[in-house]
């Protein structure tokens, strides 16, 4: 069942049985090497996240590492949900975005843009990113793509994300130290807190927008704010499938048309998270949606692991693991041509073994 | 489930979700007169199979004659397997390629391309093709040919196929007596080792390829080497939906490239057939194709009718039937959009009763 968190259901409604292309944004940046910030990925592997998550979307398998990401604690990666529906409802078109990923996925067939972006530096130190260039490259590659479905679904797969998406909401002046989500239960709030606060001790206050992006922000975030404005001029649906990240997304489109004195007609643009981030008692995405001067539609499906004895699948239910690899778009797209929690449950829990 | 023969799984993973146009190429080669040669059909009525295929994969009915094709045997034609996956998860578009059958299916409102060819005499006499010229139409045909849909699945129904398919790959020279598949399950090696014999003694040492292939081929797998070859100038991505008789089109291929100091980019032509051929311990699809200079990705799919009590389809099981009209490529079309191997079985048994 899909919910409303912002708007009205009928945007999601009028999606049903529409085909999508699922576009797979994939970014670095070094903020994931500091020690306990993210449990997304392998310990000293985390720079393969993304990598390993578009193997495993593309092909069903995890080709430059032996075993599908999975956590310390054994929380398997979103991208299994993600991968599910495709499974049993295909996506019309996968495609991937590279937004400066250290390893290529090892997939043939499958469109990659490559957007010759670097990864970027840690924000505690600074991320050192061309963020006007990598917006710029957004802009453009929203205004000149065409989906070859009806509309778009955009997740994405960046370890350490979320520090990366509240420093920038922070440093852009958005009142929301408590809004965040993180991929702990318990988030690690005392290192990723250090690490903002470090991020923000960079911001100099005569710092324009795009300086402060490039020093506390991640490519995934400036390149889509972009690829959304872009791609609204051509009204092209888009169903933004993430959390807190993808809010933030949102935030950075925002302070471009403050900057711009510039107007979106959003009514195209949408987000749908999953579960466990919209009922998150330690994060709030309607909150941040919410501090938005244009009104979206959101949503998040009601799909859970309820219906499973897996304890590795579980430990979502647990708050340990929440959204990623565009999971709760992939689940509203499921539940719009038809699926059901069991068939999405079974058909995870199939990869597991 | 997909599994790979040869290449790697990408080429198939991209195709999921997407739409096909499914080609039945249908023809008549006087070999099927020879008796006992071939179990697909009706005793005395051979000529009528492809016929009364097409009829049953585009309208659910059989019209040039009482009852479904059935075998002395009772085993029932592989259109159930194309025809239940079409009910289930359509293609995008049925046609029908008329390469030379006694008997016009009678459907209205599908496409027919009628290719103008005469069936052709049996090869333990002499084929008596302008082989040429067939080529000639099919390569034309892909020259000009633009599927309605994503991609193309390119079946085929010829009564006693693979005895010319044998017949065709030994006089061009493939070391592969024991590679080539039949439908029987003990096959009738000496009623078909005659034939092939006596086919090859009409093979002067002097004649070229397409005088090679105008005495002991026959019309389908002459005009979809041209097809191939044709479409694959237009980068079409093509399925071959069969098993040793689609390998004998590769091998055809590729002896044209040779004769011409050709090359092929064979990136968008793929061959899909079944469990039965694939695993058939009496042939040797993987070895054929390994015979290709150039590399085709190869798959089937593991369905099999193991969920069935219906002594018909157990046949299958049995080896007594293995593959036609398209059906592995039919099966992988269902797997890739979500089908499984229970909705296939449960629909094949509503044809039966």
């Amino acid at each position: 069942m899909i919910k409303t968190l912002t708007g009205k259901i009928d945007f999601a409604e009028s999606l049903r049985g529409q085909s999508a292309t699922f576009i797979l944004s994939m970014s670095n940046t070094k903020t994931a090497n500091i020690e306990g910030i993210t449990q997304a990925g392998i310990p000293g592997m985390l720079h393969l996240t993304p990598t390993l998550d578009a193997e495993f979307l593309c092909t069903g398998e995890v080709r430059s590492l032996e075993n599908i990401a999975t956590t310390p604690k054994g929380v398997p990666t979103p991208a299994l949900i993600t991968r599910a529906v495709h499974l049993l409802h295909p996506f019309g078109t996968v495609e991937l975005l590279n937004l400066g990923i250290e390893v290529t996925p090892k997939v043939d067939y499958f469109t990659c843009h490559d957007m010759e972006i670097s990864g970027s530096d840690s924000i505690d130190t600074g991320a050192n990113i061309d963020a006007l260039t990598v917006f710029q490259k957004g802009l453009a590659f929203g205004q000149s793509y065409t989906p070859k479905n009806d509309y778009v679904i955009l997740g994405e797969s960046v370890p350490s994300g979320t520090t990366t998406a509240l420093a920038t909401a922070l440093a852009l002046g958005y009142a929301c130290e408590d809004k965040f989500s993180s991929s702990f239960k318990n988030a690690p709030h005392t290192i990723k807190k250090e690490v903002v606060e470090s991020a923000l001790k960079n911001i100099d206050p005569a710092d324009d927008l795009f300086t402060i992006l490039s020093k506390v922000s991640d490519n995934m975030l400036i390149f889509n704010a972009g690829f959304i404005l872009g791609a609204n001029d051509k009204n092209t649906p888009i169903v933004l499938a993430g959390g807190t990240q993808m809010a933030c997304v949102l935030l950075v489109v925002n302070r471009i048309l403050e900057a711009m004195e510039g107007e979106i007609d959003a009514t195209k643009i949408s987000l749908c998270t999953t579960k466990w981030v919209a009922e998150d008692p330690h994060s709030d995405i309607q909150g941040l949606l919410e501090m938005l001067s244009f009104p979206v539609n959101s949503y998040y499906t009601n799909f859970d692991f309820s219906l499973t004895a897996h304890p590795a699948l579980k430990l979502y239910d647990e708050g340990e693991a929440k959204e990623g690899v565009g999971a709760g778009g992939a689940l509203m797209y499921g539940v719009l041509n038809g699926l059901t929690k069991e068939e999405i449950t079974r058909k995870v829990e199939s990869f597991l073994g």
